[in-house]
């Protein structure tokens, strides 16, 4: 055994500061650099999502395109480049090669990048793996020509080495281009850039993206909408779940003169009143000086913030999805899939942790083309960007986890786990801190009030699918019973009727007292021409203004005849509509289409659907798809691209603040 | 929109640098620090491992004491202390007050603390949400007191800011005694301070620790081994996955004049031999100074130390648990359960990832008390230390749940997922550099590497577990057979005898023929004193030395008498022996062990158990459980105490060197 005393020497010989770039440089998988293909994901996410952070600064419509090309056995070059705003010069060492440096960081709004560590750690991982320089070209606006900076980090003191810099000619009024050479492979599907952009594409569908993958296939992920999103405003802090330590320091950092004004300005939520009982509950005088409060003044002022009532959190230094985008953004990740339930999207309104303000969406859909018997998909979003990585670390996950969907109609083992059905699922975590597991963004942290949160959205979306799924099983139930009655109530009432010698009665009436349903019967008609009938019964007890559809392949509509007049058509989607004003209980109403002979069509080929009776109550026909209000006429479209002008917004559905929700409590599981 | 080049200038003036403290301050649940619970178990975590580090450098045999006590409704008081070489005045500060600053970070050695992150992080928080300095009391062997400094992390410029210096007596040689007031909560069960203490005990059976809980109560782990481990020795890296980047820097940092010189002593296991081959390959000179290679010439270099071969890394810089305290960990953790098979633990050879050797270690029982409908229990280990949270998005778990355990018996849903059954598996990784997902040190990321390596291990424990459950349903076919047949045989011999007119012929050797078993058959007799038989009969057709145990509580050993004498007994654990010299085929042994009329005992409190015949070809006892090398005679482990001296090791078993290691193949599933 060594002696001691030495010991203790040797041992504090050996203790040295680290460099944060050495930490990382050993550390990487924290970053999300530990194996070729989550590199490659990694480098081209921080990238984009800079240029999509500084094309909103800019309030530009993003247009990003990323080129990955094959360089050698197993290195490959990435370059990205943005129509953003542009990076001073001077400031692009520190920008590209210096971890824990940025403007974002500081800043109390939502924002993409957070942490000043992300393009920094891939011009790290790129020095370490191929020990070659970043490339960075930027222009701003009203300067003649672009810089040209080549850099690498140095990791034992934690700063840029410049080596080149030029000047060239770009032919744009200003953006920034990046390149870097990396040991990473390149794979599509799950976890790869085609993921990370079309996920992307769906939750930022103001911006253009173009992909051009190693083997020189070009993708397009094009631009869904043409509006520029609100930049988030800045916020100070909200006292709501403020720490000791945290309001110390911002005390000690005010440059207000009394405290009653530190505690309005610094502070979000605190009005003159409440900053007046604020002080009273602490114990303090208004012209205190703020960097004076400490020891047990300070625990009473923190005390007194957390008991006096405030104005509840902002929602300006948020920028969520909101319930058209996600409908669009979910239709996106769909394609050819149509569901047949979409749940009005949930928005929750804000709330805070630790100060931090943030808010929780949810999309849901059901049924379609979605499968079965798998696990249902789970979609993750946190400010705008996919999560595609550490699914299972991930408080989202967790949240859906833990809920018991058998209550809502999914299938689930013991009510616990990943639920199984035909259902796809969209969160979307937005905040001014996102409290992420790691360096690498790729997984929402624990949290209490996070996780009430994304309760209570889950359960409100929920909540729509198990009355659609009651809903559903009551009209299967009805259309085995309306088939039963069609089949037996006739022949009863002709052997009645033959049997009292009378003539055989209107069964009507008889059928509406035991149906209660809107029926839609289709006929098809071959003589020369060809022509599909629908009549529309009301067999319900009261009058109802309803609204027929037909749609059918518009190659066809230019050949088809109607009668009565349509209300309306639009041959683009091949669509023609009629309101029947007031439909009387009993009342039926016959609605034909017709085309020439020879014209290549079939009754399967025509859809109707019926607006003014929920899905319960009518047989038949279908409901309104959940799409139907976001699916833009394919003429809107094309006359917004030819005129060059943005496309026209879908009226915005109400937000869903669900009845529920005044109570603000979570389910209890049965 | 805001003119470009002005906007260009303001998100300029916005970048700033972020000290490492600011960042985790923001960003503490990346440290392990989100809620109070997770909280106190970092710090307690943080603290004991620091300790633990520091006794083993010390090789002194620990003695950790862990206080938790309330002060406040949602505060706790944390102190911990122990008996290591100390800690200079000098460096206390920087210690304690100041992140990415340690001895370990650098050294190329297994240790549990490798970021210089941990009890800083704790400081960190504590001053977060109580605002309260650290107190640091510290002795040093051969000084007369301990020093004691209280200090804050400023987390502005993550330095130490002392607050308090003083000078205190302490009754022990040397030691650290740290103490933390912090808002936590305490709750036993699941990721608690008692579960972790519990778990650093199996795995660390050398040390000693006594943690008091908020209420008072003391819970001591005693030492079950007074065997201080062998510190892990410092190499140098090796060549094996290190990358460009890493070489370039040891080369630019090497302090030998030549290039030969710098890749035989600055790198592991390049002999003379291979470095002239590495040299030849890269085109380069002996005599080259090892800072000039950049370029083209770093790259062949690299290429050449991929190629050529080296001695592999040893395994001296690593700390395995080793098979011994495996197997006694799983008896502790289990206490009262008893299951009926212990895989032999699997101690894989080490490998490299990335430059740093590591390797992986798996225990595995099954059968007994343990749930026979639960998914089974997964302990992880990392550098000796348990890890208790982000069990999904560890790279052990997914190592087991990508497994199809039900090739090797176990229930499993579309064979990936936690298996089911009785079994319960503790996986070890120890490496010079654990890949954590986050500074929380909680879940091990993936990598091909070790991946590969977590699967061989354990499927070589899988395949033994598979061994057993096939033996035990031959075993029970047997029985099942030998049941039969020794119901059908008597009476087929007696009535062909009595047909045939001759003496009922002796049934051994047909039994024997058809059986291939040796049966134990236990009777009762109970004529005044209470005698239980045991006749052990060779069904095999080759002579056997057998080994029988009886074993029954120790209260009643006393009062028995046995018949033949044994060849051993052992009052204390209730357990006689006999060996069964040479019992040919069809030979017959009668044990018998008589009490005194009135003692109380029943057949069912003596087990019987044979060694020298595997479990497949043995009735009517147990084979020796897999725990009976290590189970200690309690006299043995009592008169240590008394005499204060070390306990004696059991025998080291053979390490588990699977035959189907030397192909290395991970095996394909089905």
């Amino acid at each position: 055994m060594p002696a001691a005393r030495t010991l203790a020497e040797t041992l504090a010989a050996k203790q040295r500061e680290i460099s944060v770039a050495e930490f990382f440089e050993r550390n990487r998988q924290i970053l999300g650099f530990d194996n070729p293909l989550r590199a490659l994901l990694t480098t081209v996410k921080e990238a984009v999502d800079n240029a999509l952070d500084a094309c909103e600064e800019a309030e530009v419509l993003p247009e990003i395109h990323v080129e990955i090309s094959k360089e050698g056995a197993d290195r490959l070059r990435v370059a990205v480049d943005d129509n953003g705003p542009g990076i001073l010069k001077r400031e692009i060492p520190n920008v590209f090669g210096r971890l824990l440096y940025g403007s974002r960081f500081h800043a109390n709004r939502q924002s993409r990048g957070q942490q000043g560590i992300g393009i920094s750690a891939a011009v790290l991982y790129a020095g370490l793996t191929t020990a070659r320089p970043v490339l960075v070209m930027s222009k701003v606006a009203e300067e003649e020509a672009a810089h040209v900076v080549e850099l690498l980090l140095d990791t034992q003191r934690n700063l840029p080495k410049v080596v080149r810099e030029d000047l060239q000619l770009w032919d744009r009024p200003s953006g920034t281009r990046v390149e870097l050479l990396l040991k990473a492979k390149y794979q599509r599907g799950r976890q790869s850039p085609f993921e990370y952009l079309r996920g992307t594409a769906i939750v930022n569908p103001h911006a253009r993206f173009v992909l051009t993958e190693p083997d020189g296939t070009r993708i397009t992920y094009e631009r869904a909408s043409e509006e520029v999103p609100k930049v988030p405003t800045e916020v100070p802090p909200h006292p709501y779940g403020l720490e000791l330590g945290e309001l110390s320091s911002r005390l000690k950092a005010s440059r207000r003169a009394t405290l009653s004004e530190m505690l309005q300005t610094d502070l979000a939520g605190v009005s003159a009143r409440a900053a007046r009982e604020v002080l009273e509950g602490a114990g303090l005088k208004a012209r205190d000086v703020p960097g004076d409060v400490h020891g047990e003044a300070l625990e009473r002022l923190l005390q007194a913030l957390h008991t006096v009532a405030l104005v509840p959190p902002s929602a300006d230094c948020l920028s969520p999805i909101g319930p058209v985008l996600i409908k669009r953004g979910l239709r996106n990740v769909l394609g050819d899939v149509r569901p047949d339930f979409y749940a009005p999207p949930v928005s929750r309104p804000p709330r805070v942790r630790g100060g931090f303000p943030f808010l929780v969406e949810v999309g849901l859909v059901y049924g379609g083309g979605l499968p079965v018997d798998q696990p249902i998909q789970l979609l993750r979003f946190a400010n705008r960007v996919p999560l595609l990585f550490q699914q299972g670390a991930c408080a989202i996950t967790n949240a859906v986890q833990t809920m018991d969907w058998r209550r809502y109609g999914l299938d689930q083992r013991g009510g616990s786990g990943l639920p199984v059905g035909p259902c796809l699922l969209l969160v979307h975590v937005a905040s001014t801190k996102i409290p992420f597991t790691s360096e690498a963004k790729e997984a929402v942290a624990e949290d209490p009030e996070l996780d009430k949160e994304l309760t209570l959205a889950l359960q409100s979306a929920a909540r729509h699918l198990r009355t659609h799924l009651s809903r559903r099983t009551r009209r299967d139930q009805a259309e085995e019973k309306f088939a039963i009655i069609l089949k037996i109530l006739p022949k009863l009432a002709e052997k009645t009727s033959h049997l009292v010698g009378k003539p055989i009665p209107d069964l009507t009436p008889v059928i509406t007292k035991i149906m209660d349903v809107v029926n839609v019967e289709t006929t098809i008609a071959t003589e020369g021409a060809r022509t599909v009938r629908a009549e529309v019964t009301n067999y319900t007890p009261r009058a109802r203004v309803l609204e027929a559809f037909v749609e059918m392949p518009a190659e066809v509509f230019g050949a088809a005849t109607f009668a009565p007049a349509p209300d309306g058509t639009d041959p683009a989607l091949g669509r023609a509509w009629w309101t029947l004003e007031k439909l009387a209980p009993n009342g039926r109403e016959r609605l034909e289409v017709a085309f020439p002979k020879g014209t290549e069509v079939d009754a399967s080929d025509l859809t109707w659907y019926l607006a003014g009776v929920d899905e319960a109550h009518l047989l038949g026909a279908e409901t309104l798809p959940g799409d139907w209000d976001i699916r833009l006429p394919r003429a809107v479209i094309e006359a917004a691209q030819e005129a060059g002008e943005p496309l026209p917004s879908p009226e915005e559905p109400e937000v869903d603040y669900d009845a529920a929700e005044a109570s603000e409590h979570v389910e209890e599981d049965d």
